[in-house]
């Protein structure tokens, strides 16, 4: 059928049994785990009520589903459509791009509604979820798929499956770190999923690094309608990620604002994203690989500073420069990481994700250091900060020092969980291909005849289909 | 211009006068019985301003539109999209697919308005309709489209428009049976959705058996982007699917709880049919086929018991299972269903919707039957199951009963109504293909030329086109 | 690498300074007049905790945000996707449809932002914005991307670029004649965004007139698979529109109201649609042509009455109707166009927005001319038409009469803004293409080498790439 299927001998690849035993172990531990644990929160259960008329109110809109459920769709999309098809532009792993991400999104997201329920929702025993969990599990998930976009192709259905067990958990603890004991704001999560996930990946690909790579280098572009494939995954992310920045901020202006500076952020990394694409090419053509992935980077870069008043114009700058960043990243980055630092990075996800998450978490902490009650509110400066209880002497300034402290933990985090987990999947029982056999569906899918092929056949029934 | 369009000869496949005559006709009637019955409902009139003081609204957030409206457009992207979209893995199929897909829905839900509203919404002689109405409307014609995807490439339109007509008026009765009289909760509408469609297509199917269908066999398989294109519709269908099974659940925690259980459900379901779409097969490689659609079959065995108190464990072992259970439906079932019941289900359904639809009638008649005040709270208990006026008095158990005895109904008015819908398809009036034709858009549809040759042509102009 | 390069020659199509040089001045250009301008608006300011209680609001649901966002997101889709997938349709122009309209669209939002702002947001010298001015921005930048699919493929990202900073210029002054000087109403935009945006896109292109068009007449047209790609746009326009004519309606019932007369007229467009596709062809086979694009002028044709008392029959008449003229538009008109008014129309515009929009404008009008008390409530009438302060006495008839000289205002801006500009975009700098070399990505992008050329190679390393 396929050349590469012989020549991937060399390696066993067939998933037959391990990949099986696997998904159905972790399937039934999800399910013994969730019978213990998960139950409705108070806002999903039949109780409901009666918890209105004890919470005192008088309305079903002000259920918490109403608050953010538009927006949880929207995240939803992101990670399954956005994410799955903006890795569709290789020309042969489109099955893998979308299928893979399919499947560890879909086994992430159960790990982290008990990794991060234990964290966040848990009372007298029970973990208790409503719409704001399922939302943090895909937020959680997010950052495994932005780790996925680091080792894209070269790694095994069941590497991907072990690495998401390990990332979930490793994601909820630093979350638990950043949030809880650091007291940090970052509900779009520049910190803890894009700076996290992309330096995790990095350093998983790092251990993993292949050197006879260039063997399948023929393989390692796009074709003209794999690159509109991607489009399709790159468009859901950027209409999206106003509801991914503001999907678990405040109810009232907080969501709203949110989604405010990342659409403006959106709009103005898309500028700089062209006019760098053309200026730094010899002939001046655009380049789908950047359009594709550097005009995202202003939804990362203000995922930490989008709930606070960063403002409009705030914005456009912070969407601006992540662009450019971003685009010098595609252009000088990657090939000198590749080169001399041995990171292979399929997606080019630290142009994406790591630096404009760096970004991201410095602008959240120098946003946060420059508030003033004057601009805030005397209420709203409390409200948007959580400046009460134990936290209720917090300055800026001091907030602004715990956010950058966020930055720190969660590369240490990153370099660490990535070595380790790294470590793991290089264990040769996996069953991931050979150098000559990545960025290929055929070692993992079934994959129908070829196209063009096909098409003769079909349309000269009566002549041979080799010549 | 395509070798197929001179053996359509042989049947007169040509729609030039047949297809618009049913359209218009079809679509005057719709506005005679538009202009005769349907009218805006309070929360869509004019007049609300004076029904909310009546009804001492304090805010317009209080018009169900605020309610339904985000799950509504999921609903309508589900039929439009992910329907459409799913239907086009057929290498040749693809305009057939989305395009007859869209005119039978865009015709069915005008007769769903209608035919529901008699039977629900009918008041002093007017049907009265709201976003509720428009998400019934969706729901009815997803029926259709699941039954169309087992006549997927054998029909002409207007058989689609025939079937489309008496099967919407069939899903009415036969929901109006369950809802009204036997009182049943089938919110998702795994009993009148999925069995009901899946069994009246496959009856369909039957009816109008091709013995010669292998002469078309080199066109029922996928090609390499096709199959991406499917997954574009897999992928909208699993990430909305929360959204159609709590669309028109009761504001509030049901809305709340059924997304839950449904988000739970699918994850689930995913890892069991990658499990078995890799046990299955001989070298352990992944199917796209599997992948397309078992993995929503999580989305269909939750549908009646969603808004129930089905628990997220619960939820897990219902996906995991229907997952199962799809996968040996497409591995063992459908070859067995083709050769010896003469079924031919061209996507499938029999594995996606209707065997998991009956699991999901069935659970959902356990859970009905399992119910307790214990776990609902009194007041729960009775909002869940409506058991207010004349159902006072019903008990649990009774419910299981009328829920099983509504699969049960719905079974037999499938089978019933796709035997008549069937014979009526198969007078020779419809302009249906020759065998050798089926699969196949050039039948239909103007295709544009060859991509291979059209290409060849730009790039190489001085050259003549054939060798 | 591609021969049209070479071709090329004779015109300097080279980026390299220029575009970047224009993307970044106006990106400079909007953060400074953000910063002097734009600020949030109390819905999204940290103030709103103040304010809520200066207003007397009880619940953060009451903020704008929850009424306007999920119609928001509909609408961003719209315009991103619906727009840009709908023009991949070319076979080699995928590209730059939908990088292109990507470009355009994010530079048009900032500048819509602004220019629309002067006009209805602004408040002490400063432009206060919330969710329902993103959607206007999205709106204005709608009537650029309809412009676009009349001049697509003919130009180059600086001419697009400039036609947008005029465009949207010109649009927020129509839009401030017809919506404040005349007090017009029009939610969906059929004047301002439809009519507008249509007819100053053909005269544009009327002004671009291009002789030897049919130099890159082969590229003109489409293949299998880029149909399909547009069919993704159509399905998100037709499927949204309903969100797109709500999106800015009234709270409460005119929202609802809009959504079902959308809903209504699509869902008979459709069947026109293809009724006449059929007949309007010799073997009576439907045109994809047709369906992606005819089956949308339903939802530009209720654009101006959606939101008041059309009723559903009402709509479906006026979907009917609009379905068939566009129809003759596409069999009879563009060629017309085309042959003797030297227009050329790459996505038939004239038959998708501009007719349509026109239908829509009269229907409008008549709707408002025929409303009585009696049909909309004392209360409901003038909260419809606004008939407060200075316009308390207008009357329904006069209403009409202003709607009317609505159409006529937004035609004459469209043909003398259109003719303005397009004599601009004459002006030899800008880097158009030659004739032949339209409609090929080639031109503007690093295109990637032939698929059919790179999957040979893959498959068959040892042998030579062309025979």
């Amino acid at each position: 059928r396929r050349d590469s299927e012989h020549q991937g001998m060399a390696k066993n690849t067939n998933m037959r049994w391990r990949l099986p035993l696997v998904c159905l172990l972790w399937e039934l531990a999800m399910i013994v785990l969730f019978g213990v644990f998960v139950r409705f929160g108070a806002e999903a259960d039949a109780h409901w009520e009666e918890e209105k008329r004890e919470m005192n109110l008088t309305s079903d809109m002000e259920n918490d589903f109403y608050f953010r459920y538009p927006s949880f769709q929207d995240v939803h999309v992101m990670i399954f459509v956005g994410f799955g098809f903006l890795m569709t532009f290789l020309k042969r792993y489109g099955f893998g791009a979308v299928g893979f991400n399919f499947l560890l999104a879909a086994f992430g997201i159960q790990w982290a509604l008990l990794m991060q329920g234990w964290f966040h929702s848990f009372k007298d025993g029970k973990i208790l979820i409503g719409v704001e969990n399922l939302i943090n599990a895909d937020f959680c998930v997010g950052s495994v798929c932005i780790a996925f976009g680091a080792i894209l192709g070269k790694t095994s259905p069941i590497q991907l499956l072990v690495m998401t067990l390990f990332q979930v958990t490793l994601f909820s603890v630093n979350e638990y770190i950043l949030l809880n004991l650091l007291h940090v704001k970052d509900a779009g999560g520049s910190m803890t999923i894009h700076t996290f996930g992309a330096y995790f990946g990095l350093t998983v690909t790092r251990i993993l690094y292949r050197p006879n790579l260039e063997q399948s280098k023929d393989k390692q572009g796009s074709v003209y309608h794999s690159d509109l494939f991607a489009m399709i995954g790159t468009l859901y992310l950027w209409m999206y990620w106003p509801s991914f920045n503001s999907a678990i901020s405040d109810h009232g202006d907080a969501q709203h604002r949110s989604a405010i500076n990342t659409y403006c952020s959106l709009a103005a990394c898309v500028l700089t994203t062209m006019a760098f694409s053309s200026m730094l090419q010899k002939k001046g053509k655009l380049d789908m690989v950047h359009i594709q992935n550097a005009t995202l980077a202003g939804g990362v870069a203000v995922g930490t500073s989008a709930e606070m008043m960063l403002t409009p114009y705030g914005s456009l700058i912070v969407g601006s420069i992540s662009g450019i960043v971003s685009m010098l990243g595609y252009v000088y980055f990657t090939p000198f990481l590749e080169s001399r630092l041995h990171i292979q990075d399929t997606c080019g996800i630290h142009n994406l994700h790591a630096m404009p998450g760096l970004i991201g978490g410095i602008v959240g902490a120098i946003t946060a250091a420059a508030a003033t009650e004057d601009v805030y509110g005397k209420e709203g400066f409390i409200k948007a900060f959580d400046f009460t209880g134990v936290y209720q002497t917090r300055t800026p300034s001091i907030q602004g020092g715990f956010q950058a402290a966020g930055i720190v933990v969660s590369l240490l985090m990153a370099f660490a969980g990535g070595a380790i987990v790294g470590g793991i999947l290089k264990l040769p029982i996996w069953g991931d291909a050979a150098a000559e056999n990545c960025f290929e569906d055929g070692i993992y899918w079934e994959v129908p005849e070829d196209e063009e092929s096909d098409v003769y056949h079909m349309h000269n029934p009566d002549k041979p289909a080799s010549p």
